[in-house]
């Protein structure tokens, strides 16, 4: 992969005096159209050998454009706040919203390669990150990211020249260090590692571009130009998302039977509920207070069924047992303009507790398969590859140390009419119902095969969904406590 | 202040089971009115004694209204990135949107309480503690903020009867450790301290509410109908801010002076300006790269100026002279939705840095006593009270380690002129000039006054304002340069 970068390229002080002050003044209108479109963000992934100017060149990218709408974040060690959320938080917070240019330097790619360079991780551990990366890009493209991945390249010997040349300089000394020397010395293993890592992790979507870093004005030319050159194919693509090769409608499946053969008619005795509740209650109180415990772990919790299917008052019996200090409980409604600037996951992301804290998710990402799907509020392209999507995205959250519960409450047709006309009646519940829940209601079976579909693609070992049968209310809260107990005893 | 607190209160059993479910419908009620009317948002502290039931309460008011529209936080020490910014950061971070119920344990009372009574900080300390606190809770409460103080009193012999009991139950007994028992030997210095606390924080805006708390009926009830009945008072005023009592407007004051003397012919060469330029970038960047000086501060700096005054330009030359890993630009525009629903100053205090870093305001917080006072965005007793809160805010800032630098651009308005006319012809400047540009100058003069408020009212000796007479951009971009660079070195 780095053949082509150790050839010597060289661009004279004429041709770069030549070609600068254009490339500059494009980039810059390509920047304003980018701002003014707010139609896609822009993210550069800076990877690559020390002293092959990695910080030179984002810097003159500042320079040469309005640093007012670049974002350039350096990945150091992890913050506590980021350290004690899945691995994948602290990028996500600093996602560019839609307009803007993000740089990141130290990016996702740099935790994986030093640590299999150190021998912390074997291949397979190796494997494993970039596979997940490759998802994590394929899925930001699918958002309509557009994702350019540099990479700054030295060969062995130039590296050592531009280390000596740093070291002499007064000025520039303080870049080299003992640590830099080092590291030097593992220059052999971090290049194999690297390549690999950007064999693997190079498709279609998302290819590297490996740049040879030894001469200034070549580097910052090719980096301007690769840069100009993407950002005007995507500006000249008026309609991006509706260009892209629709996979066709899933066919009718008959696994209906999955939400009919539930038995429906389970309820239990105001008594039984009494005695359960309170078993149940003590039992999540004292895992939550469990400070040994529950450190090294958070609790997810989502709920999601049918309109009127009981999802509040279940929450309210889960908050009820365990501190208002350690929960936080996120109504799902419509994003904000801020959430609507990022991938759909984004607004999910920013919630995941800390460890030992709960959150509580009424409604979640899966309205991205349901409501989304059902209304054709996003297209079918896209809610087929979110089962994938949230796959990943439970899977990193698992991986961080949550427990991940899902519940889908179910009732049937009757039964939602009799308490939507119920709720109409009494005054502190008029809240809950409105023109939409009627509206949804006309919608019973498409819904109904959308969630069969759900369960089918997002039901797994380490995130499984609980159907409810949610007709009698007792029965209801009793068999989610006890699931959730159960779930977190088993990860004791 | 807790004589009527110590008079051993207590509510019965019938009386409780005869209010309880009215009090938790009309709560339920007005929480509903609250997040439909999305007006104000409502905030409550918890302080108080050990032991007198303020995370009972807390999990009360959870169970008793809809826990997906309360936001429940408790502050112990702060993570890292907290520590790391001024003290009221983490605070700002947590303050509950219109509409929604914030409630605060451990709030901005805690430090100042506990550093005095373990005399870790003196009289004159804590005074200054709670006249800062005074004037942020003013500042909350102008802005719309519903505030409810409420404090969870025991006497000495309740607590340590209290205590006891807690240590006889087996389930509660992890409940008292050694640390509260030491606490507990400090009971009449916390109270002394507790008392002037309160005393001093109490009043029209947000008095404090003193709550007996052995009897948890008596607490619970208490705690209950104060805030139903603070929601509903002000859920009937259908339009809180037009009802205020309005400052009157300023007199014309005749400091027009402090713009019309100044020197607008001062100018460099471009020689003079290479040579200036090199040296004030240069050593702004050996500064902004020295670990130990920088690590114990961050640079702030904030642009305003009329417009096409070379704000961009200037901020350019700033970027340029430091690695972009480490400065981050915020281009105020239109506060977005979420912004909109906090007190104005949260959408700065969200990027207030870190230390060792840079962030570059391009416009500020100043707009609300610029472009809001001269456009009537907002009402005259609003711009009126931002003088001060502005102070407040930017000597928290300084005092969380900040160096704060403002810079106000003056041009004479025959070069405006010049320089509009100029962007409109060069092709990758012309998103630089926009309808509203052309507006605004035709309110020249009321901008002119609005800034010689600005000056007066809020050049600070910690946050000074810079004056940059900015006909000639040469001149002025050394004097910005050599201006920070001043500053910095007096703060080393």
């Amino acid at each position: 992969m780095f053949e082509s970068a150790e050839l010597g390229h060289k661009v004279t002080k004429q041709v770069y005096a030549r070609q600068e002050p254009k490339l500059r003044e494009a980039l810059l209108n390509a920047q304003f159209d980018l701002a003014q479109a707010k139609k896609f963000p822009v993210l550069i992934l800076i990877g690559g050998v020390d002293g092959a100017g990695k910080g030179e060149t984002v810097n003159l990218l500042n320079e040469w454009m309005d640093p007012r709408h670049i974002q350039t974040r350096a990945f150091g060690d992890p913050s506590d706040e980021e350290a004690e959320r899945p691995r994948m938080w602290r990028f996500w917070r600093e996602l560019p919203p839609k307009g803007k240019i993000g740089i990141m330097f130290g990016s996702w790619y740099t935790a994986p390669i030093v640590s299999r360079v150190l021998g912390q991780s074997d291949d397979a551990g190796l494997k494993g990150s970039l596979e997940e990366i490759v998802r994590l890009e394929k899925m930001l493209c699918d958002e309509g990211v557009l994702l350019l991945k540099f990479w700054f390249h030295l060969s062995k010997k130039q590296q050592k020249k531009r280390m000596r040349e740093l070291e002499k300089d007064p000025l520039t000394r303080w870049r080299v260090t003992k640590f830099d020397w080092d590291r030097f010395k593992m220059y052999d293993v971090f290049r194999e590692v690297s390549e690999r890592a950007l064999r693997e992790t190079s498709n279609a979507n998302a290819p590297w571009t490996v740049i040879e870093g030894a001469d200034p004005r070549y580097r910052s030319l090719t980096a301007g130009k690769l840069l100009l050159d993407a950002m005007k194919k995507r500006l000249e693509k008026s309609n991006y998302k509706e260009r892209r090769v629709q996979v066709p409608p899933l066919p009718e499946m008959d696994n209906l039977g999955l939400l009919r053969k539930l038995d429906m008619t389970q309820k239990i005795t105001k008594e039984k509920y009494d005695t359960q509740l309170e078993k149940w209650q003590g039992r999540l109180n004292l895992l939550s207070r469990d400070r040994k415990y529950f450190k090294k772990h958070s609790l997810v919790l989502l709920f999601e069924g049918s309109d009127a299917a009981g999802k509040g008052g279940a929450i309210r019996r889960i908050t009820g047992a365990v501190d208002a200090r350690h929960f936080q409980v996120v109504p799902v409604a419509a994003p904000t303009e801020e959430e609507r600037a990022q991938p759909y996951l984004w607004r999910f992301w920013r919630h995941a507790p800390r460890r030992g804290r709960i959150t509580i998710f009424d409604r979640s990402w899966y309205g991205r398969v349901l409501v989304e799907r059902v209304e054709g509020f996003c297209g079918v392209a896209d809610w087929m590859r979110a089962y994938s999507e949230i796959n990943d995205f439970e899977e990193q959250m698992v991986r961080g140390g949550a427990i991940v519960c899902k519940f889908w409450l179910q009732i049937t047709a009757e039964e939602q009419l009799k308490r939507f006309t119920l709720r109409q009646k009494t005054s502190f519940k008029r809240f809950k119902i409105t023109e939409e829940d009627w509206r949804n209601r006309k919608k019973w079976n498409e819904y109904e095969q959308a969630v069969c579909d759900m369960i089918d693609r997002t039901s797994t070992e380490i995130a499984p969904w609980t159907v409810v049968e949610a007709e009698d209310k007792y029965f209801t809260r009793v068999k989610i406590l006890k699931t959730i107990v159960e779930r977190m005893e088993r990860n004791l």
